[in-house]
């Protein structure tokens, strides 16, 4: 099916640069369009687990959130202790409601003290940020920033940044992140990514440097096979992670995705701990788990698929995809909290019949670090 | 360009309806599929202003605020007075932040003293909604409910409606709606739309529902020519109406857009109203006007163009389109506020070279009610 251009759809500063290598999909995300497949998504999924890929995602935009009641609001906005985590440090978080329901999962950058991004899933969380902050009359500005970044993801990634950038790459933690300005053009690098893979993200400050930032991490990455590539869907449910709008939205609560370790009921206070405290005392209704689906491989889903146990509708399918690498179709369940337990029988509906799943926890595959 | 289809890109009640009536280009809005055309853009144009069109516009979504303190937090947040709207009336207003940026042009219908529908354009404007009412600990209920919008909008709308409705259709004036049970499926029913032609809105307020509705409109219409088409582009401009995020975004106050008869500035209270005074006072800095653009027909813009007076640029085109009806190239430019006067002539930088465009204030055409 054919995608309809229009200025409504932002195009990112790489998108010149991923016609040129071969894109053949997009879909929007953050009112932006986003690359999906170049050769195929089987194809650069091999390319992910075998060399190096460089992945536009500019459409990761980011909500910054800066001044003087900047940790403030960050703290309110997100279930994480925010003084647990340093300058120069990323976190995955989450951002509820009042109903504990998810809003958003970003990964929060802490640039300075009163400094920070929160680098997006697919929602317009920055008008939730921006509503709550003039309530509140606080001292902050939030805004989205000129930050674009490109992920660099596979086991060569690290052979690719070095060459790339030298030996800053190097000493650079897991969720760290440097500053550093190259040729005068304003980056953040980080040890970070959405693929289970080794991986970086390079994350451009400046939106007319797109053509040079890509064609310099290709330049850098050709004694490595670099490939252009897209957040696999493949790779991504053989890690375990969570793609919001597809696997979780406001219905749904952190202790019904296992998120609950992002869940921080200490100390500081946060818009949704009073219900989230009372979620974890009755239990989660729901639980989010793996399952291996039985029968021949199984393109992806499109929509959410009835999920059956004993011939009740106990939940959903919200991902799945075939795996190459383990032979077997891989898909996550939304399902009552009983049909959740490991080893559990279910039955898929999928447009073309019935398929038989077993549940089991996820990941499928560790994530590299 | 392909589109990739997950569950993260929501479907319409209408979607499998749209695919038999061979629908060929989709968009995303408001995290939905959007038909874009089904023949052509200009084939669909020519049903629209000859006969009668039906287009899926479920991706039209509804922020539903709705409880005691609902007409207030309707007044808050938007700029027209609230109580200048009676019930089973429908208004265009506009959502702005505080510095009197436009965040949403919905159409706001009343359905009740405590009930409301915002009918959002692109973005998630609920989750502004939700902050504020959350924040200021209102007694009311902020939420996407179950209502799917369909278009139906050409010359021979009125006869199409009257056959699938009866009776109640004739007494519907413009911008105003009744609600409805039909076969046990309420909907409601709007002298509304997007077309600049005669037209009508048909609420689906049972997503199970879809095709139901979508056949009994065709069979309706076979009589006068029915056909699937979806906003058009070619219709719209002709008509001077605004498309959110591609000829406003929160950069733009509504005084810019040439909207402020859309901003009440007695004794109402609205986040913005202080900005939108100031900005009153001291006139606006840019205006958005048409222009016609001379040469060869240009398809249409996919992203904003730079344009220029006497070699240096005052400004953007943000949409522009081949009329076949005024035999010419219609579009909009939002500029510096002296480049806006009628008859000036202007330089647009099209991908394919320079053209000369000369202002004309907006509608080209008169909107049909």
């Amino acid at each position: 099916m054919k995608i309809g251009l229009t200025p409504r759809l932002r195009r990112s500063p790489f998108y010149a640069a991923t016609l040129r290598h071969g894109v053949k999909a997009f879909t929007v995300y953050n009112h932006m369009l986003l690359p999906l497949w170049y050769e195929s998504p089987e194809a650069d999924y091999l390319k992910l687990i075998t060399d190096v890929t460089v992945w536009d995602v500019a459409a990761q935009r980011q909500v910054e959130i800066q001044g003087p009641d900047a940790r403030d609001l960050v703290q309110y906005l997100t279930t994480r202790n925010v003084d647990k985590c340093a300058i120069g440090q990323a976190r995955y978080t989450l951002v509820c409601n009042a109903e504990g329901g998810v809003l958003n999962d970003p990964v929060m950058l802490r640039l300075a003290d009163d400094h920070f991004w929160l680098s997006l899933a697919d929602n317009d969380i920055g008008l939730w940020a921006q509503a709550v902050a003039f309530e509140r009359d606080l001292d902050v500005a939030v805004r989205e920033p000129d930050v674009s970044p490109l992920q660099v993801q596979g086991p060569k990634s690290h052979e690719l940044m070095t060459a790339a950038f030298g030996d800053m790459v190097r000493d650079i933690g897991y969720y760290r992140f440097v500053e550093a300005d190259v040729e005068g053009v304003p980056l953040v690098i980080s040890r970070t990514g959405w693929s289970g893979e080794v991986g970086y993200e390079v994350w451009l400050r400046d939106g007319s440097k797109g053509d040079w930032l890509w064609e310099r991490l290709f330049a850098a990455g050709e004694p490595f096979g670099v490939a252009p590539a897209a957040p696999s869907q493949i790779r991504r449910i053989e890690g375990g992670l969570l793609s919001y709008g597809t696997d979780m939205d406001p219905t749904v609560n952190p202790h019904e995705l296992n998120l609950a370790w992002l869940v921080d009921l200490d100390e500081n206070d946060f818009i949704g701990k009073a219900a989230l405290l009372q979620i974890q005392e009755e239990g989660p209704k729901r639980s989010l788990t793996g399952v291996r689906i039985e029968g021949d491989p199984i393109d992806s889903n499109a929509e959410h698929w009835d999920v059956s146990r004993d011939g009740h509708v106990v939940g959903v399918l919200t991902s799945c995809v075939y795996s190459p690498t383990l032979g077997a179709n891989l898909g996550y369940v939304l399902v009552e909290r009983a049909a959740a337990a490991a080893g559990t029988e279910l039955v898929v509906a999928t447009p073309d019949g019935e398929r038989t799943a077993v549940t089991q926890p996820l990941p499928f595959v560790e994530t590299k670090k």
